[in-house]
């Protein structure tokens, strides 16, 4: 198992060296993560990948969200190929787009209208742009920590960012009514958006659910001062729940940012928006070269479709909880002590007694050393297409791994990335 | 021809109403142009697009670029499919990304690196955003009116942006040492990159060719103050040559931003620079949720190997000039002075006297009437896929628009749409 074959993803490291900048960038890079994570991947199927060397595993990070319903579903990849073989991006948008639109809007009680883009960013930029106009006012509220997406304003490394692309961002502490309060305050009636997340799900942090009493709080003070609610589901988004996640705590936004698992993992995000939203998402100019591109309109309309009409989401949840508890019952067996945060569809896994992380990374290393892709840091995410045989294969994995864990308890070499430790510091103060 | 079926596209017009703000936004709104043109697409093949309701066109708009080599390509396409076969949006990126990277690096003359990204816009904004991690200076120089994406830095539209949003952009006159010079001197020493477009185009004016004096002084004023020089290559990009497009004046940037034709209509954009400029691109964070997927990846492998192995090039600038030189003549034949600016294969024709613009309009909707797809503001592009037939087609409906316009002239109604003679004004402005 410690032989795994790994020469194909070793040769493509040092060929991906030369020619982007420190082999790889952005979320998918594994810099942070133990050595044992493969970079390259040339397979997928269902709830399985392949990395380039043939390497197997239960994947529990979907793309980092993406494979919502397994990867190369059959009824997503049909539509996307019908489509395909009629016009993808061309000069105009395609009858999808409308149905797409249509569909959606149908889905989601806050929403009234969509627009469709690229990335989680496009659909999170939007929406602050989107608030501002609505009121002529500037300040935008975001919790402490949150990611929001990689844009100027948001992304959470400071380099080649200037004070002025969060002038007006004001902070305060998720699932805190009172820190939310001050930051209205110090917003001093130039208030125009609140951002919120369906959950707290930061990296190398416990996850945290919000209370009804919070998110109703926030629905309230957003009201008080006439400012736009923006749910970010760029993350959580139909993992929790059919309509906006924060419909399970009987709140409404007024716009919500979704992407990800949209069309599957075919490329698309959105803004939705109230009617009261319309007037002011209507006077902004935004646009991308493949915002109106047909493939992933028609791989989107397919995925609600199976959205809407399938238990994908009870049998998603049913699952992971299965695998919650069997991970749950065998730390306690081999003496370990963890912390599992978060929707069970969503899991965050962190060991106590665990300051620098290196237990949390032994483990997740020896996962992946049997063919289960388990992340140290980043919430997860599980996938419906999940079978017995993966949950058999994932159980099996995860206690070798433990088994592994408690003989190599002693010699834990510590964590030695600085990039890594940087991390944990950030999230330990945030 | 003027009896056109387009109830299909009037019923999917009003059903966007209700669910998309003002019924469609961005780029490929038809909201400022003629009432001839449709605004939803059905299909297209080669150089030709088909509406909703079956109208078939030459089309000169390309998706606004993307269309370098014909749609539904077959070499792309079969690409595309193979890769779709084994994986798309994965838990990390495929071999496909090396491959291009290095073949994309291996063909720009400036460029030792490449990130991927998915709009135009990604790529601007990591290129204003890596040059000010290179140096830690704040000021970027932009031509005034030129359109770098639609980033709150750079949008047209001023609806929900801040000044703080481009506080630190400093305008210039696109080719004009001078202008450029004196904002440099503005700059006073907190520089840290200048952008320059191709070639001037700008939506509702005549094209400008920067003079090789020009692109160079640009070169040495950048290396005077240690400034990155940033190419936008996002709509130019090979289609004036095979590499970055200011090598034809003898003049290599830092960075270069290209998106549009990379994937011939698949999704993909990217960054490229210069081995001066990989640990500022190292430095900063910027990722999204589909900059590593396989399939766009594929398809620019196979768009970029056709790129370097054919002669799409010289095809595509020998038909447009073709095409140009007709035109030309029908012109003057009808009686009518025009203006055709930019290379031949991105070209803009405006006429003279038409200061509402509405000869300018009617003719393009004649056009549109007769199968070709001519714009009356924004440059056009041409596409390699163009046949004898395509030309045929072409001349024949650019002639017989030509006589209609000759024949309603005296009784054209004035422009109505406000909206575009702000547009007229603004870029009278510039």
């Amino acid at each position: 198992m410690t032989n795994r074959i790994n020469s194909k993803n070793r040769e493509l490291v040092e060929r991906a060296r030369q020619v982007i900048p420190g082999g790889m960038y952005g979320h998918e890079s594994v810099a942070l993560l133990p050595d044992d994570f493969p970079q390259f991947f040339g397979r997928a199927e269902g709830a399985r990948l392949w990395d380039v060397d043939g390497n197997e595993y239960v994947d529990y990070m979907c793309a980092f969200g993406p494979n919502l319903l397994g990867y190369q579903h059959p009824v997503v990849e049909q539509a996307a190929r019908a489509q395909a073989l009629l016009g993808d991006t061309m000069t105009g948008p395609s009858e999808a787009m409308v149905t797409l639109a249509e569909d959606f809007v149908g889905m989601i009680s806050h929403a009234s209208w969509a627009m469709f883009c690229k990335n989680g960013s496009d659909a999170t930029s939007m929406a602050m742009v989107t608030a501002r106009a609505h009121s002529g006012r500037r300040k935008i509220l975001v919790a402490k920590g949150a990611y929001h997406g990689a844009s100027p304003w948001s992304t959470p490394n400071l380099k080649g960012i200037l004070p002025e692309d969060r002038a007006h961002i004001i902070y305060f502490e998720y699932n805190n009514l009172q820190s939310l309060a001050d930051a209205v305050k110090l917003a001093d009636g130039d208030i125009a958006g609140v951002f919120a997340t369906p959950f707290r799900h930061e990296v190398f942090a416990d996850q945290t659910d919000p209370s009804a009493d919070y998110a109703k709080g926030v629905r309230k003070l957003c009201d008080d001062v006439d400012a736009l609610l923006i749910v970010d589901e760029v993350r959580a988004g139909f993992r929790l729940a059919r309509d906006c996640s924060w419909s399970l705590l009987g709140v409404e936004p007024d716009l919500s940012a979704w992407g990800k698992v949209l069309g599957n993992g075919h490329p698309i995000s959105a803004l939705l928006g109230s009617e009261k939203a319309r007037a002011a998402a209507q006077s902004i100019f935004v646009t991308g070269s493949f915002w109106f591109s047909a493939v992933p309109m028609a791989a989107s309309v397919a995925t609600l479709k199976l959205i809407r009409e399938t238990d994908y989401l009870e049998k998603m949840i049913a699952i992971a909880e299965r695998v919650r508890a069997g991970i749950g019952e065998q730390a306690a067996a081999h003496g370990f002590s963890i912390r599992q945060t978060g929707p069970a569809q969503m899991p965050q896994i962190l060991f106590d007694e665990d300051p620098d992380m290196r237990v949390g990374y032994h483990w997740a290393g020896a996962c992946v050393r049997r063919g289960v892709y388990m992340h140290p840091y980043h919430n997860m995410f599980v996938t419906s297409a999940l079978r017995e045989e993966d949950i058999r294969k994932t159980l099996d994995g995860t206690d070798a791994a433990f088994a592994e864990l408690r003989q190599a308890l002693p010699n834990l070499e510590p964590q030695t990335k600085p990039a890594v430790l940087a991390r944990i510091e950030r999230a330990r103060a945030a």
